[in-house]
């Protein structure tokens, strides 16, 4: 029986000629990734180990994001401790303000991660790598801290599903709606444990930062990971970003798949997903007149720079609501600075919005833009579970950029469409 | 006998031919003006009020800048509360995200407050204004909920201490040096409840943008208000910023002053306050190696535009001191977009520094640079007080841009003399 190109990487990574889902496996990993959350904790589990040092300290990635430039006086302990570790052991890859960026958007930029790789990190969108070919997915701090000291994790090797994408999206439709649209079909649990495997031909359709996104919320459909096979545009974009050899699994054609859909993205239409999960999704034409009181662009999920750009597209010229708070942040340095390069941070300025240092902030509810009770926000980032950006009592509608910047104008929930555009 | 320029404003105010000092008096007001922290408080005050209507709609400012975008739930309750109370009271000069800067940078930019003003604001920093030739200081909310309803308050006219500014400051000394150098000279509390009162030739050598960061450090050295006399810089400012008419006050040569000393501006040195009093300070020359941990440039001290460009005319073609975290902020807006088109956000960003939204953040410890344990911080902030940006074992130094754009270079607190400038 032929494997997935997830099982063909996890199978690489141990050592063995095949694996098979269910089956319990050592694997060797290409990168391990901590945050100013949960690398604290890590370090904390390392200590309490017999082997306290680092199996390559090229291969540990610590990336400050959540709360920095420092919230508040427990999150600049957190960062201490993270730089002082990163210090004693001579991280390689450690970025602090200055270098800052959102971990999922700033490793794929520095190269840091490759087609073929196995990748762990202790934050659940880590599973964003797969739009590069690797394996990556998301684990504990604890399993953080095992695989810094050993440069190995256990996994049980998932069964997949397969995703047939077919077709070309229509303007204003981004990978936020392909996979909003997936998540509303399959369930915040209709993945769990399994890979969410992208193919066929409408991939083609797909940009490197569309599938960035769509594999960034596979865990937001309970997947153990989402990967996409890899194309010209992978490869030019792995190329641009990064030094390192790659290596390219494809899935055998006898591959086993749990379920199969076909998802024709010439047929979808923006979507936004209602509080207070993923899945409760409705088309734009059906979400009704839902008046807001702030719009997030950014995250992991949706701060890259064809984010900004199709932001600023809808944005320039126009107002933001009198009354709307709209918050702006960029996913890296790079990002950032390449929007103030080609005049979109201009354009979100003028228009009345604000663009912060890049970070996590309001997404889980850390700061720039925490939402009080009774107060609803569009966003493009990943979850709106209860109180998830503040009060209990606030609403998250998740939608693309395209939709929470048309919706910044006109102050409720709406597709560009309503603009006229 | 006759009046100081403060005198002069608060009579006119008064309905009265003349005040003398320790006189209470009842003056009108041109202005009231609240921010995101002290406005619900104050707004709650009037709740317990009889008359809770304001008593002009045009002459409250609320500017929502302390902790926006919102940083946590508190926060987003208290913007609220304004944005409410701002909606109910149809407040013309309400800012929120958006329209936003720090309250100090932002009412001078916007024109509305212009000389011969008696505005009071529910924030220490009031007294900034007195570079436009007004009389402004920092009440609590207690008085800005009574000013807003009676649009009076009541003050005891303050003596004075004058200030004969001569010659003219030397490259990279700029206002705060000469601030700092006051309140090391006369300390904390030199100038307790009185005026200070800056006249002299030098006064032409100084910008509005030196003129305002004076001002705002009077309440340092215990300061009722500080005030500059109205010149041509000024008048082009106001009408550069302003419709509104203006007056000018001017002292009468036989005004009666505590105390006088005469200051010359060319022998001034960039001069840094010491952890943890304003008036702990030493030239440049006398600082010794203080290795620091994080720069921060901003604050209604020193967040303006003249500021930016200080800072960026160091940081061009430099790199922040790996380790050390360097964190812009433009005090407004209009800041920001300006630094932005100039040039200076990129410098700040190539430089590996970040730039934040407008804000008061960290200078009085709110989120964006907060201070973990031992850690030291050089701040164009106005208050170097035991914990204030953070952790009670953090220390503070307080200089100017071109101070602390030099050691975030370094490493250290140094003089741009450092770096060959």
């Amino acid at each position: 029986m032929g494997m997935t190109m997830t099982q063909k990487i996890l199978a690489a990574h141990a050592g063995l000629a095949e694996v098979k889902a269910g089956q319990l496996i050592e694997a060797d990993l290409d990168l391990v990734l901590g945050n100013d959350i949960t690398t604290p904790v890590a370090v904390n589990e390392m200590k309490k180990m017999d082997n306290q040092t680092v199996f390559n300290h090229d291969k540990i990635a610590l990336v400050m994001d959540h709360f920095i430039p420092n919230k508040d006086i427990k999150s600049a302990e957190n960062c201490k401790c993270c730089r002082e570790f990163a210090c004693r052991h001579d991280i390689t890859n450690y970025f602090d303000v200055g270098e800052m960026g959102i971990e999922h958007a700033l490793l794929p930029e520095k190269g840091l991660v490759v087609a073929g790789d196995a990748v762990i990190g202790a934050d659940s969108h880590t599973c964003t790598y797969g739009a590069l070919g690797a394996f990556s997915t998301g684990v504990g701090s604890t399993d953080m801290a095992a695989g810094m000291v050993t440069g190995k994790a256990w996994f049980k090797v998932p069964s997949a599903i397969k995703f047939n994408l077919i077709g070309k999206p229509a303007k204003w439709v981004s990978g936020k709606d392909v996979i909003l649209h997936i998540i509303g079909m399959i369930g915040v649990d209709g993945a769990l444990y399994r890979s969410m495997e992208f193919v066929g031909e409408g991939i083609k359709n797909l940009s490197m930062d569309d599938r960035f996104t769509i594999c960034n919320m596979a865990i937001e459909a309970g997947g153990k990971n989402g990967i996409f096979p890899v194309d010209e545009k992978t490869i030019e974009y792995l190329k641009e970003h990064s030094k390192r050899d790659f290596k390219v699994y494809e899935a055998d054609p006898d591959a086993e798949y749990d379920e199969e859909y076909t998802i024709d993205l010439s047929e979808l239409k923006p979507t936004v997903s209602f509080p207070h999960l993923p899945e409760n999704t409705r088309t734009i034409d059906e979400v009704g007149d839902i008046a807001i009181d702030q719009v997030v662009i950014g995250s992991c999920t949706n701060g890259r720079i064809e984010d900004m750009r199709i932001a600023a597209e809808i944005l320039k010229g126009r107002k933001v609501k009198k009354g709307l708070r709209c918050i702006v942040i960029p996913a890296t340095q790079a990002i950032y600075l390449q929007s103030m390069k080609e005049g979109l941070l201009e354009t979100f300025i003028e228009a009345g919005a604000v663009v912060s240092t890049p970070t996590c902030g309001p997404c889980l509810g850390g700061y720039m833009g925490i939402l009080a009770e009774g107060e609803r926000c569009v966003s493009t980032t990943n979850r709106n579970f209860v109180g998830r950006m503040g009060h209990v009592d606030s609403e998250i509608y998740l939608a693309s950029p395209a939709v929470a910047a048309a919706s910044a104008i006109t102050g409720k929930v709406s597709g560009p469409a309503e603009l006229g555009l």
